[in-house]
């Protein structure tokens, strides 16, 4: 154990306090509510990168929640890296399916429960204490370090383009390394090499305008609920594939890379029901296909639906207008922006008369990602999971959406690598989201040892483009 | 003007300032949390009572929400009514679509502003008036009158027929009156003479034992609101009517002398769309077939559906269950327990592999009702109204539901009429309900003069039965 992993045992206890009173924070980015939660978590940061010895500390203005910037230049000739993390969390609702409070950092059985604990508040602190200890014990870093730690990622990073844009001088570097991502599996490395895309959008079906009796009306007025479950129904097919005409266009050809890894991952079908507790299927399908359907297929998902009433017992209503929220996971050669055109012209297609039909897209989305297999930093970074987890790390594709790696590709002309320390069973959008200590203590020294393997690499260029 | 009415228009603005009081208790008796409002309301109506110069007032204990009783009996050879009306309202929500407060009633244009007041407070409180007019001013009553007041007709008057029946002594009359129901148009004077039945159930589809996140799981993991709108969208064919096998078992051929009224109605569906202020559908059916499909036509209608995210912006989350609220009405013929089972049987049919689906009545629901159109008891009250109001009144049905016909035919024999001022345009399902000033002073005449009507008929009995 070397000066700096030293440094980092020696001071775990702070650093797990440190991390607790960052889950405090309320900064769920997608409800206006959560303001004054947003504003508190970026000047955490700020002040934890300024404690942690980084200059040039400062909230960058980005129209709307800030990002925080900070850097560690030491010397020019060396190269110089740009770590990514966000400080917004996920909505905490449904309140009552929570242990303990999302907002009260609870330990139970070594991990952490908190909102954004795993998503991305551990794994984003990480680097900053392993700054922190470089500078306290050896006055400096292996290598340049800049950090940029955002509070939209949430709620779809509107303005995070245009900060990569308008910030393009202060931003460059060699690569960028992404404190957000997910290992696949608790029990197994693995290294994320590509992601799905995110489109978002609500639609709503409004009848009359406004909410009327059923015994009254039933029979005469429109029901949006009718109307908007029959739109609905016809969005899939009968494999719960997205049935929309023109949703699949321009999707490339899979990557036999991570079909390689799917097979390698011998993922089981039956686990993976009885882990999320859901009834089988029938007919289910293998493993492989289940794999292929979370990271190679695009999905359109109803994330919530409403309309009328939801309390206890009946009333007798029929609603002025019902809702529905959608997502897209979007796989290599589809478009947000077209994507929701799809849907939006299927929808008004199939939209009955007698209702109105809106459909309101959230942002503009973000396309799919994938990594060069030959990239130096993804080679760095597999050595040091190799070295620290005892197994070469499986590549794997994640389902979820980074949309930040084609972002700095097109606006830094970086490649971007995925080295998290969360694990994708953590709950991060569900109630009881923890991290476990276990994988906090692990990645203190991973990054401590990915830092000091940068700076020994010769180049960090990508040597090609997928 | 005789004494009577004299007195009722002396003591208007205390009869005012009653029902004010009145609708300031929130007796919602579908949510639990308003318990404490069922039971000062209950006690409210009791406490009127008396002071009215009722008799042997009581709160009864029906196994849920107290009803109330009260009785005055002059002379035993008289004939006696038993008057009908509950005091339970429906839940306020949404809250945010009341110009004032829900529980703080407020006079706007002639009209008395708050949750119940057309639905029943308003027009139960006329005939507990018109008692005490008589006995200030006559000391007596021209017939006997009993008076039962249920808390629970909002949610499905689960205790109502036992206590029918546990109390049919007690409860003898040779007619009900409803202070419960309502006139048809605001512009034409009308009584109902046959409404629809009422079954309600709540379905609710479980995928996963817990929320997870849409990136992750995304295509492999159940989408309980996919399977539920896939559901929904299988019970109605394409004119909106319900595709249910065995939904329609049963149903009697119409009654042609509705089918006259609705004649005679001359109901205009353009009118109709722009008075509920919804787009038209295409075709638009002529306002007799909407009548047709209001009053004679079983409906089966969605009033909420819930489940995942609601709130602002986006969450990538696949829930758990989804929701759906179901009411169905009724019409002669149909049998509750039978229209619950087919949907059950229709929903498990059509449920797919992956799900638990979860099926769950609302209490035993209600037939369909109507009146014998020779029934004394119905021809005073048409006399009544056509010499208040200037032209006989069309006699029509109602698409919304009064269980109570059908409870007092079976339990105690006796024949109901519905005498009710509230209108059927008075939102009492929906915010903003009203009750129009001018139709509660007409409607405490018309009880002054109904009583009396009574008293002189011949016999109450019904010549037959429909």
């Amino acid at each position: 154990m070397n000066s700096v992993e030293r440094y980092l045992a020696d001071n775990y206890e702070r650093a797990l306090a440190d991390l607790k009173a960052f889950c405090r924070i309320p900064s769920v980015s997608t409800d206006p509510v959560f303001r004054d939660g947003i504003q508190e978590a970026a000047e955490f940061v700020a002040n934890r990168l300024k404690k942690a010895g980084f200059a040039s500390v400062e909230l960058l203005d980005t129209g709307g929640h800030p990002a925080v910037y900070g850097e560690v230049i030491g010397d020019p000739t060396l190269p110089t890296i740009l770590v990514y993390g966000h400080y917004d969390v996920q909505p905490p609702d449904p309140l009552d399916k929570w242990m303990t409070p999302p907002f009260e950092p609870a330990i139970r059985d070594d991990r952490l429960y908190a909102r954004g604990v795993s998503d991305d508040k551990g794994p984003l602190l990480i680097p900053i204490l392993v700054v922190e200890a470089y500078l306290k014990t050896e006055g400096r870093l292996p290598i340049n370090l800049k950090i940029l730690i955002e509070g939209e990622e949430e709620s779809g990073s509107e303005h995070f383009e245009p900060t990569l844009e308008r910030n393009r001088d202060r931003l460059a570097c060699d690569l960028v390394v992404s404190a957000d991502g997910a290992m696949w599996r608790p029990d197994r490395p693995s290294i994320t090499v590509a992601s799905r895309g995110l489109v978002a959008l609500d639609v709503t079906v409004t009848g009359a305008s406004k909410d009327l009796h059923s015994g009254r009306h039933g029979g005469s007025a429109p029901n949006p609920i009718r109307a908007l479950t029959k739109l609905l129904a016809s969005l899939h097919d009968s494999d719960s594939r997205a049935a929309v005409p023109g949703f699949m266009d321009g999707i490339k050809p899979l990557d036999p890379t991570i079909l390689t890894a799917i097979d390698a991952a011998r993922f089981d079908a039956n686990a993976y029901y009885r882990d999320i507790g859901s009834p089988k299927p029938d007919p289910i399908e293998n493993g492989g296909q289940l794999l292929v359907r979370q990271w190679l297929e695009p999905t359109l998902e109803f994330n919530g639906i409403y309309g009328g009433y939801q309390g206890p017992g009946t009333k007798t209503v029929i609603p002025s207008s019902a809702s529905v929220k959608i997502t897209c996971r979007l796989v290599a050669g589809q478009k947000p922006a077209k994507v929701v055109e799809a849907i939006a012209r299927h929808l008004e297609t199939n939209s009955p008369a007698g209702y109105s039909l809106q459909v309101e897209p959230h942002g503009p989305g973000s396309e799919a990602f994938s990594v060069d297999p030959n990239l130096p930093g993804l080679l760095a970074a597999e050595s040091v999971l190799e070295e620290l987890l005892g197994s070469k790390p499986l590549r794997v594709a994640m389902g979820a959406t980074i949309p930040i790696g084609t972002a700095f590709r097109k606006h830094l002309g970086a490649e971007a690598i995925f080295f998290s320390f969360s694990t994708s069973d953590e709950d991060y959008h569900a109630p009881n989201e923890f991290f476990r200590l276990s994988n906090f203590r692990t990645g203190l020294i991973a990054w401590t040892r990915l830092l000091g393997r940068l700076a020994g690499h010769p180049k960090l260029e990508p040597t090609m483009r997928l």
